[in-house]
């Protein structure tokens, strides 16, 4: 017998422990071309919230009394399928569970000597591909150019502000704790950042943090935040919806000033995306250059909390949970 | 002395008769390089009414004490100019006066043996320009598309809608009364068309019009309306915001649902745009396939009765004054 965590009841608002349920299953035995694995670490992200709620988004829902499942590394135990050694690891999408028996046709092998495991689901994976298509599709950096990145500190701002440091960008970004703020600035190198939860005025705040104006603005969280950045555009700004992280757990639709105007006025572009759109494409992304950090949390069963953790910012970096 | 109209006080909310005042004025003797012109037809445009107010927009506040300003075809009267022959007409930025002294520099002389003058105004002049590059450059149009078009009746949508049939595209206009709607359908063919006014659940009958969902918006409107569309928006669609003529009217920040996660969930993209962007690029427009129409005043006094009436939603294609 080994745990799963199942949905058990649909959020309404923030995901609560008793959404959850931690159950025993039988996993079978392998059939030819299956392997067994044992997860080392599991990602856990945002879109995880839309996929808890009916009706559709960009990826199909969870179904209630089934197991919660997402971004993982495991570990072959028992292998018949060529190619998948036991001993080895994998990346895919997995099912919440302590042990798996799943087809191996579709799971990634990786190579543990490039980075440490954990990155492959963040700067060298989901993540660290979300930044660099976000800014390469639809940012289209200009040398000097000002990008401002909310959510900065998370798995996908952190890759962002480092790429477009790379771009010669002023690089300007916003985080909801000190602590970020300093990594942000001290490690990353960003040019400027900003608390917005400390900020006694975030107008004032990022309009001294970009005196030109803001050229770019990669969106992880939207709500108050983008109303502030969006309303000190520049003309042929680019705004990447890349996640919307502060409405996932609204009960109602989130209404607001509307941002039609703005971009008539500045000739400006918005654009959302999953990096999912962009598969064909998705290239190893290995360069030293770039700094990574997880918030790792332990135990399996720590997952649901792990969630939680997300929607609440405790995060710096990518979030992770390691068996 | 000749009769000059003036921005007497800036409009709050819908602009009112009250804010304009004739006055009359000397008009100048010519120097070297001027022409007198006598305006014969005067454009009234939605962009008008941001210029009204004060503050930055996409172009210049107009003054209060100033006279008004916008496109105009005018007859030279007399010249100083060379390649600006008495008699000829010219299309320019002009003052809203009878007569008008300036530099001939700039002025286009017009070819009346192409199109009606009028037409300058219209379907080869700025708002034609604007569906052409609305459409190009964002729209992006794919064979058997569907597009819809908001104020499907104005200068801009009803050449858009033409532009986009000639694409493959299925094309559905929404406006605002029923003659409009028989025009779009009968005189333009296009293949649907709804009165936003009296249809009864709006909603419904766009989903009605677009068996396959909407992957073009062309939004003359914003607001209300353009909420119903973009919550049927497919995946990849393309938003082009072209005007928001409901909202410029507004005293207070206008609200709504917050179009982000619509972005995000579809993968969509919205771009605001001026036509001058493209002014480098402005071809020629001449193709005896387009049909036109405009909505004409008489009397250089109609000129503030006109523009108001543009707010009405009165007009069906362009609106002109000619005096």
């Amino acid at each position: 017998m080994v745990k799963q965590i199942i949905l058990k009841s649909r959020p309404v608002g923030f995901p609560t422990a008793g959404n959850f349920e931690i159950r025993e299953i039988e996993i079978p035995e392998l059939t030819t071309g299956q392997v067994r694995l044992i997860p080392h670490t599991i990602s856990v992200d945002p879109y995880l919230r839309g996929r808890m709620n009916d009706g559709p988004s960009y990826v199909a829902p969870f179904q209630v009394g089934e197991p919660m499942a997402g971004g993982a590394i495991a570990m072959i135990k028992e292998s018949r399928a060529e190619g998948y050694e036991t001993g080895r690891y994998v990346m895919g999408f997995l099912p919440w569970q302590e042990e798996i028996v799943i087809e191996a046709k579709g799971l990634n092998v990786l190579d543990d000597s490039i980075a440490p495991l954990s990155f492959y689901l963040g700067v060298l994976g989901m993540p660290g591909l979300t930044a660099w298509f976000g800014l390469e599709e639809i940012g289209n950096l200009k040398n000097g150019e000002t990008i401002v990145i909310s959510g900065a500190a998370g798995a996908v701002g952190i890759v962002a502000g480092q790429l477009a440091k790379l771009r010669g960008c002023r690089v300007v970004g916003i985080a909801g704790d000190d602590a970020k703020v300093k990594y942000l600035l001290d490690e990353l190198n960003f040019d400027a950042a900003i608390n917005y939860k400390t900020s006694p005025d975030l107008y004032k705040a990022i309009s001294e943090a970009c005196h030109n104006g803001v050229d770019v603005y990669f969106d992880n969280v939207g709500g108050e935040i983008s109303d502030t950045v969006i309303s000190q555009i520049n003309k042929f700004a680019r705004i990447i919806i890349c996640g919307q992280i502060s409405l996932y757990n609204l009960t109602s639709i989130p209404v607001g000033p509307r941002v039609q105007g703005t971009l008539l006025k500045k000739s400006a572009l918005m654009q959302g995306f999953i990096v999912s759109n962009y598969a064909e494409r998705f290239p190893l992304v290995g360069s030293g250059k770039l700094k990574y950090t997880n918030t790792t949390y332990h135990g399996f069963e720590k997952l649901p909390e792990a969630l939680m953790a997300l929607f609440e910012g405790k995060n710096l970096g990518k979030l992770i949970v390691e068996l």
